[in-house]
């Protein structure tokens, strides 16, 4: 498959799907949105694929939306092309929280990683938000950018950025708009910080080592477990953990994950 | 207007709240209570003011209930004195939260910072949780000081103080009623510290810029945004932006916000 | 009262109860989870007892489930004997949340601290989630476990881990399974770290100076609010918050609270 705006490659267990506009600083465009979510489809389906990655290409990660798009919408009095249609209005309770422009990544069965290699601002931290866990080049900055332009906290920062830093921080990044260095984010609890040389490899090390001594299965399980729990009770959560317990208990992935330590060695899970 | 307990007044667009009554440590009376909520009302009202700071007048910034407030509840049998009445009960859904002795501050439409500039204690902690931010200048203390005295957790901190702090800290600073340094509250990420010297100055200057360099439809928009965001679930949120973002594309504001960036000029925005 | 599977003392005010099978570092049985949850009734029905602590005999805290209840479980058709009934599925609203395998420690009257003096790993590390707080020796280490024996995120962590730690961090612990030492810990808000030398005697110390310093009622009524408002939204739990405010003016605890302080002398609370 090939892309316009954006890179999808696999090195053994791990997908990288990388923006691919550098001289725009990779800028969204709805292209990129749509190729994006298309290459996050094929890594889901993917059985080799057990991690995906979202980085960028050149010195950029993502600069927020494109002039291109800002502009179309303004000039258009269907405006509603800025905001991706979801999937189903019909779908219930808590998947419709899954079904929105960027939250689609938190019901994707594998975990997702933001690496953030140069500047992130807008359009494109709001997506981060939404990978996993999320590494930042030490020698980078982000930006929630809205408020010096006259916009809002778009596409669900204003939900999600005060449960990954709490309030007083989120209120911080929104109203000021300010830069931030990546030792002050990885201080709020916002990314991990990684030195800018061998920067992406290193996230694809650390990647490889999560999928290679982890489960499959196990991580499949608790990523609904743990994005589920923030929308559900205590109650309903443990139910659904009992639940899961029992079906682990007969999975391939237990026997091995049992087996390999008794016989003190590498595991070599299947994901089933 | 001339106020009993408070002093009010405005610098460019920026309005000051004093608690006023330093020989007792601004110890909070019904009459303090009254005359703050007309000060932010009327400040609210006033299209000059684009932020409200709270602080104390003298070394203390609120040592909490007045002690005339307490024996009048204990003496009377009418104890619900003490409970200030919610505007209206009938009020549905989110509105509610909003109806509570302190958390209307949440609803006001411009951005509330406390500068705790003294000690801090009981009431005055809880007021100071429900505004946007909070400075505590570096050399003061803070205590929850319930639990010693017999008392609970009063006036939302059992709700608010887990979301600010996370639970452990939380049950941390409830149960023991320690007093608290200002470097480890900052620790906590309950407030920001500043040097003593100077303090309120820096904190006017802080929300100056805040509001000069960010839109103010924006400021107000967004914390509609970040304080219902904590009563809704995703899906809500997310609809929520959506139908701003669109409004946004229309306003001055956001034009303003992209022309001083194309022309590399500080922004004149005026809240439209 | 004699146990085989843990040890429970009392000396003052303050239970402890402590997990024993040293030589299995307290590999979590069915009968040591019989006996946690009658001493922890006990220790809550006797009203010398104002706080309890639960920690582990020997080197370790406790190693996760022993590999008898695995085996158990994976042998017999019937593996429900697995996870422990709740009381009452008929239970309403907010207390079902209270009816979990650990969660019933929430609902404990007291504070309960865990008192991490060695290895803490899968339920071990699960159960002390539901404590009010955890100290943590600095020499010792904790894991999830779960994801490399193929298992999924049991026993409550999916909901209780990121609301103390925050999604990422708790992405990072469920997902990695790897060992985290106390100090990281420590810094994510876990736990509190003590020295090895004299661990327990701290804990204790501090237990007891927390129970003799804030009254025992406003310890109760407070516990009883925090947790609460975990499931509740603002109003509700500021509506309880006044509810219980007005009751604690009549108490005998309130007295001794406001006499204490005016005698300034050390307090003598009763309860009450």
């Amino acid at each position: 498959m090939s892309y316009e705006d954006i890179l999808y490659r696999r090195d053994g267990h791990v997908a990288t799907i990388s923006l691919n506009r550098p001289d725009k600083l990779n800028a969204w465009t709805l292209t990129m949105e749509k190729e994006v979510r298309s290459a996050i489809e094929a890594a889901d389906a993917d059985d080799e694929v057990r991690a995906i990655i979202i980085t960028g290409e050149g010195r950029g990660f993502c600069a927020g939306a494109d002039m291109s798009l800002l502009s179309a919408v303004m000039e258009d009095s269907d405006a509603d092309e800025a905001v991706e249609k979801k999937d189903d209005n019909q779908v219930d309770g808590i998947e419709r929280n899954y079904r929105q422009k960027f939250s689609y990544l938190l019901r994707v069965s594998k975990p997702i990683v933001a690496a953030i290699n140069g500047p992130c601002a807008g359009m494109g931290l709001c997506m981060s938000l939404f990978c996993d866990v999320r590494f930042m080049a030490d020698h980078t900055k982000l930006t929630t950018a809205f408020a010096r332009r006259g916009l809002v906290a778009e596409h669900g920062i204003a939900w999600m950025l005060p449960r990954l830093v709490g309030p007083m921080n989120a209120v911080d990044l929104l109203y000021s708009s300010r830069n931030v260095e990546a030792a002050e984010a990885e201080a709020m609890g916002l990314v991990w910080t990684l030195p800018e040389d061998g920067f992406l490899e290193k996230v694809q090390e650390w990647t490889t080592q999560l999928v290679t001594l982890s489960s499959p299965r196990s991580l499949r399980v608790m990523k609904r477990q743990i994005f589920d729990s923030l929308f559900q009770d205590l109650a309903e959560s443990w139910e659904y953990a009992d639940e899961e317990m029992l079906k682990s208990f007969s999975s391939e992935d237990f026997k091995e994950g049992v087996a390999h330590f008794m016989e003190k060695r590498a595991p070599k899970f299947t994901g089933r």
